[in-house]
């Protein structure tokens, strides 16, 4: 028996961010670039953006600098902010996975985890 | 900012329980009719007492009782151990939805809930 979580946060029935966005922040920071941090999700240039600038009109902060120029025509990097945003947001989800794994076993032994 | 959750059980990628069939018991403890509880959740009786054959098979336990004749031909009721792992599972989702507020906020304080 397995136990399965999505959990992600919205405003007006409106997703505002999730796993989904914070995997598209990491990669942008790993790769160093929206195209192929887009790509490694499948999904196109434009819509990876259009998710950023959603995420940083809701939050009121700017996310993503670009730079004009470098190799493949421009360079992609999370700002302070964001990279402390998803280093909080990493934090939680994992103190959420342990909690709900411990937490699960605890209540639901007698039937699911006998 | 709202966070939402979703929480399941899974054996071999097959869901098993979660809030759906936690509350189909619920109501056919509440109706004392399988036929109701599937009304109100706008699922056929057949499809309610697949689910509940099904969980029935995975847990190994019986979970709904029925008695044939009374109102409406026949009456259903949650075993014993129906209503005591549906018992576990509300403190645990109770547990949960706690815990998510509090880290939500306590972890991502710095951008969500400013």
């Amino acid at each position: 028996m397995h136990i399965r979580l999505k959990v992600w946060f919205e405003v007006d029935g409106e997703y505002i961010f999730g796993d989904g966005r914070a995997e598209l922040l990491r990669l942008i920071e790993q790769s160093g670039s929206i195209k192929e941090a887009a790509s490694n999700l499948r999904m196109s240039y434009r819509h990876a953006w259009g998710q950023i600038r959603k995420l940083e009109d809701r939050l009121g902060t700017k996310l993503v600098e670009t730079r004009v120029g470098g190799k493949g025509g421009g360079e992609a990097s999370l700002t302070d902010a964001a990279k402390e945003f998803l280093s909080d947001y990493e934090k939680f989800r994992n103190n959420l996975d342990v909690f709900i794994q411990e937490e699960s076993r605890k209540d639901l032994r007698n039937i699911f985890f006998k």
